[in-house]
């Protein structure tokens, strides 16, 4: 089997898991005690890994408040900062816009505020998969109170423009947030710059560990906690903090930020090899999503299948996706797809290549004969 | 340093460690993506994982849902049950019943539901510490839709009736949840015998990791998400499973399942010894709560200490708290020694000493030595 689903999660990088290690077995007291030495020594670590996530995002350590994943962080940002937005007495006539194409932590619970009364607006990418900033400017009304689009999608690994964004939304006083699960720790990445308020990521998509992850909190006057319990994370989130995963992160995030550009380069070169290669097989095949403004780790590629076929039902040994991780739970088509225009078999017939860290020229060079091997006679 | 702090969170047993392990660097794809082999493995362990757990609640495979700790178990039982009420048409006029002594994740979200209308009764315990029967009944109410007792007091060890409890709430129909942070994989804990519809448990308890706990749902209709996202754990819980996290805390549950007995027994005789030689150092030196149910594992004791002195500013050698990690946090007393009528002063010098699975002979010896040397002196 080889592994092309780097977008989904990723291996843990042996020196992350050397870095949790002794978090388990040693330093493994409850942070929030720090009435004695060993919950004092556990919060330290906790807090060198915060400092090592501020730096990657360049941001104050106090900014960053620890949660069980982006799909968390996308909830606390959003319902968070929604609720803080009402209690500032705003509760009625309550605009959000965002992206059709967001991840499900980002759709989900705009889709439950919207039930709720709130009214959102989904724009639709261009065909290059870009959400472009004339139509977030365009979609804005006096009740827009936050705005969330995503850094790279999932599935295209298109980039937007979130700085073009962030500047506009800064003038005008809206919330501005971005799930950036597929750029942390692969960009060098300014929440400054970027103008954002919020800002999400995960650990298991940069070699860390799985249900672990943050989010940057510009001004938590802004946002109110989802979750209620101890005071822990400035009162954001409560719950034992999981020192191993935060430890994981910390080393991610120090690795990453060490080594993002030989392994950009390095999988970007695999990539334009892929690609080139999976082209060559019939002129109708076809990498999705804009050519240049695009993360170097994922390929989404659509081939032309015969009707009544199914790709993904004659690969056995690549492990790939037909879209995210929870369209495949669902076996639905992509909804990225889907609002990019294609049509439901066409998107089903789009398979999302994602390389990483331990992927290997072997390894891309098997995937493209497999893949040559095993359209034969599939494509029209 | 000895570590006397096992109620707030434990040293990770070895066999946990490994295995965790392989699903760090072998098995590490997102279990949600059963569309290649590699996805079903890591789906796999996950459900392994559910089993092991299943079988030490006596509950089906199907009731298990994962969550990130009992923080997060606990509000999702008490905010998406309440949600569930609510969208089944009561929207005014719910009520709820807890105790005052619970632990901050289940106060902190029904406080929050309080701010937002709904009635929520606080019985406070009797002195023994314990929540009865004949209180919650009395606190019954025709608009009574939830009842949230814990199990064990995490600080004094005390064990309510829930089977008392529950065979009375069934009757009325009424959702009866538990958390059980504190007993679970530390007793035969039968959902069906303790008639709970919800009952929180979390891995750190019991010798597992740090951020993964779940919740037994009986029925997923009473229920409704918190978080929003992919389709995850029965659309009740959204976010790329935390696959090491999990299949440490099934480890944890299978080797609990086999040596709680024979932890329990040895933890016993450890606390009848250390209990038995603090009482000796002073006549008013008094262990809290009730002396016959109680779990092995924590001795509350209360230390007659001179006006404006703490007995922790001269501890130096023992991990243990004065409260839960968050009361720590806070430096506040401890809401359930209040609760249970003592002073701030006599709280402030209450010492919670929770023993666990490696907790050794010799270091019981040891902090009955540093307790009678550090007293000298300081008692009334
Ligand atoms: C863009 C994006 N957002 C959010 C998530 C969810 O992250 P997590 O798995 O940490 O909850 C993912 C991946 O699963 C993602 O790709
Ligand atoms: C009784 C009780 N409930 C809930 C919790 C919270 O559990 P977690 O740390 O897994 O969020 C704890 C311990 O922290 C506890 O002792």
């Amino acid at each position: 089997m080889i592994y092309m689903d780097n977008a989904a999660s990723t291996q843990c990088d042996e020196r992350v898991l050397a870095a949790m290690y002794p978090m388990f077995n040693s330093h493994f007291a409850n942070p929030s005690n720090t009435s004695h030495s060993m919950g004092e020594e556990a919060n330290g670590h906790v807090n060198e890994a915060r400092r090592l996530v501020a730096k990657n995002l360049n941001c104050l350590d106090s900014q960053i408040v620890w949660t069980s994943g982006a799909t968390e962080s996308n909830n606390l940002a959003i319902l968070g900062s929604i609720k803080a937005t009402q209690s500032a007495g705003a509760t009625r006539n309550i605009h959000v816009v965002t992206s059709s194409i967001e991840h499900k932590s980002v759709l989900s619970p705009l889709e439950a505020l919207a039930r709720s009364g709130v009214e959102v607006t989904f724009i639709n990418p261009n065909s290059d998969g870009q959400i472009t900033v004339a139509d977030i400017v365009a979609s804005i009304k006096d009740s827009t109170k936050l705005v969330s689009i995503m850094h790279a999608n999932n599935e295209t690994g298109v980039i937007s423009n979130i700085e073009g964004v962030g500047q506009i939304l800064k003038e005008r006083k809206i919330l501005f947030h971005t799930d950036a699960s597929q750029t942390f720790g692969k960009f060098n990445l300014d929440v400054r710059k970027l103008g954002v308020d919020f800002l999400s990521f995960s650990a298991h998509k940069i070699y860390g560990p799985k249900g672990v992850g943050g989010l940057f909190v510009k001004d938590e006057a802004k946002i109110q906690p989802i979750l209620h319990g101890g005071g822990q994370e400035l009162g954001l989130r409560p719950g034992t903090l999981n020192v191993p995963g935060i430890v994981g992160l910390g080393k991610a995030a120090e690795i990453s930020y060490v080594q993002r550009e030989t392994d950009a380069n390095r999988i970007y070169e695999f990539r334009k090899r892929l690609e080139a290669a999976l082209m060559s097989i019939h002129p109708a095949i076809t990498v999705n999503g804009h050519q240049l403004e695009r993360i170097p780790n994922i390929s989404s590629v659509s081939f032309p299948v015969k009707q009544g076929l199914r790709l993904t039902d004659y690969i056995n040994n690549i492990a790939l996706s037909t879209g995210s991780a929870c369209d495949n739970h669902d076996r639905a088509p992509s909804h990225v797809m889907i609002k990019m225009g294609k049509s439901v078999h066409s998107a089903r017939n789009t398979l999302r290549l994602s390389i990483g860290r331990f992927t290997t020229e072997d390894e891309i060079e098997s995937v493209i004969s497999e893949l040559k091997l095993v359209t034969r006679g599939l494509l029209t």
